[in-house]
């Protein structure tokens, strides 16, 4: 613990305003504060980055197979308004010893305005977009993608060696597929070139269930899009499931796991997918993230019935 | 099965010249990222300051009218290890545009190794010491009062006036009291005399259920101390319970609101008042927050049978 002197007080106040002087007595913050959470893994350290949040309003239809009202009961029960599903986004960085791996990219502005706050969060985290060894991609959805390039399609992570599955890669980068997919999907597609047509030659492709750095083994997890992984982490005696897009807004679709949103290609796949691994989550008492989970995305999942609560892991020194 | 690249070559090599494992080429931080979480209040700005943790080795008799199986369960539930009580400490700084008024004073790590991080939070929140104008105090135990002073005995909120509950204040500063209290309460005793002693004439008492400062109104609640207090803050149409320590860890003491912790001093005053507070906070959809909740430590509460539960807050942008 140490006071700080007026200067270094001065200097944050300006930082922390960057909007003109201050009047009030009490200035107010313009921003939240960092988003960086670490935790140790065996011999890994894992920092969850965070990214963002996106209030999206939802129609009555956005789960296929409950109606409006169930979806706002269940948004009432954690305390939030109807017809909008708070969507928060968690980059996950891994830190082998050895090599820096990113496991998704962030939206990087692309996708909400209240959101793309990671870089800024990797800064604060003391690393620099040029150390990333690796970007493992879960899924080809922009919010996962986006960060890779700037608005400006510049490579952000200029050191790194992308690696992205590889049915996801066949299904997005296929022109018959475009074709035939509804505009809001279409979308996705044209987007997928945006990223990454000028350095396909650069990404490597996995098979799903092979393993994509040390200790990091990806995992089939099909339905929310065709090539969807989840990943696990270990090191040592510890592990990690990082479940990506298989469940997302817990007070939805781990209390109601057979709900089937718009954002679920295949959606009975996508249950199926869900259910799996929330169950064995659950009978291993995994430590567990997901990248649309409250920051910092960490928790375990317990089984009540044929519904699933997430406990977040507590804030802790590290 | 996959193509080594040059730079795992390379490490292999070296690893292999070096005759162990590659030297790590990302250094792991060494603490927790920073602890800072705003919130809009109406007009006021709220910001939880993350202390730290101290995990607390417990005895079976921790808790007086529960047995160690049945409080080691509830921890398990929570997929915390047996035996151990995790007590984090949030310390909440509230910006009313005019006044910057502080709720508790941290541990200014007195109390364990593993927490004292506020006034580095403070700074990270872009606040001096020196800007404080008030600071309320709930109650007098040494986790909420060793931070207005140094190790050294030196006042830390130089230009801040302190507010104490009088009850608090006609309790812990009578030597009679102590002189009949048992040894370990005595240690609270000349903790307080410690902090207080020489400061007595600066330190202004309020009568629960007072005003302490604009927007912020104290609120009786004792039992765990004899005059422990929690706070309402309001500002326009937004208001937040600050419970302080009438709910502490809430997997054990909102789940199990009857439970009398050692740390109570009268068991059952303050299981009523926390049954009613809790109840309240329930019934009212109260945003609250509470010294030893998880970090940010802010939250709602949802009634179950006559268990509650704690949802916290989603970290989001300000």
């Amino acid at each position: 613990m140490r006071d700080i002197n007026r200067r270094e007080w001065l200097a944050g106040s300006a930082a922390a305003l960057a909007g003109g002087p201050a009047l009030a007595a009490a200035p107010k913050a313009s921003a939240q504060g960092p988003g960086v959470y670490r935790t140790r893994l065996g011999d890994y350290q894992v920092t969850a980055l965070y990214d963002g949040l996106w209030s999206l309003k939802i129609e009555d239809d956005f789960v296929r197979n409950a109606d409006g009202a169930a979806v706002n009961k269940a948004l009432a029960a954690a305390f939030l308004p109807p017809s909008v599903l708070p969507i928060s986004f968690t980059v996950l960085l891994v830190n082998t010893g050895s090599k820096l791996v990113l496991i998704d990219a962030g939206t990087a502005g692309q996708v909400a305005d209240t959101a793309g706050v990671m870089m800024a969060n990797l800064a604060a985290a003391g690393v620099a977009p040029t150390a990333i060894d690796t970007v493992v991609i879960s899924h080809f959805h922009p919010d996962h993608i986006d960060g890779l390039k700037t608005k400006d399609g510049d490579k952000v992570f200029i050191n790194a060696e992308i690696l992205v599955p590889e049915p996801e890669w066949t299904y997005w980068m296929d022109d018959a597929e475009m074709t035939k997919a509804p505009d809001r999907i279409k979308v996705y597609f044209r987007n997928a070139r945006r990223i990454f047509g000028d350095i396909a030659k650069e990404v490597r492709r996995f098979k799903p269930g092979a393993e994509v750095a040390p200790g990091i083994t990806s995992i089939p997890a099909f339905g929310h899009t065709p090539g969807h992984c989840a990943f696990a982490i270990a090191s040592r005696n510890q592990s990690m499931l990082v479940m990506s897009d298989a469940v997302r807004n817990p007070y939805l679709f781990a209390r109601h796991p057979e709900w089937q949103p718009a954002f679920d290609m295949d959606g009975p796949l996508a249950v199926k997918t869900r259910k799996q691994m929330l169950d064995r989550a659950a009978a291993d008492r995994m430590l567990v993230e997901a990248y649309h989970f409250p920051f910092p995305a960490c928790g375990h999942i317990a089984r009540s019935g044929k519904s699933y609560e997430v406990v977040p892991v507590e804030w802790q020194p590290l």
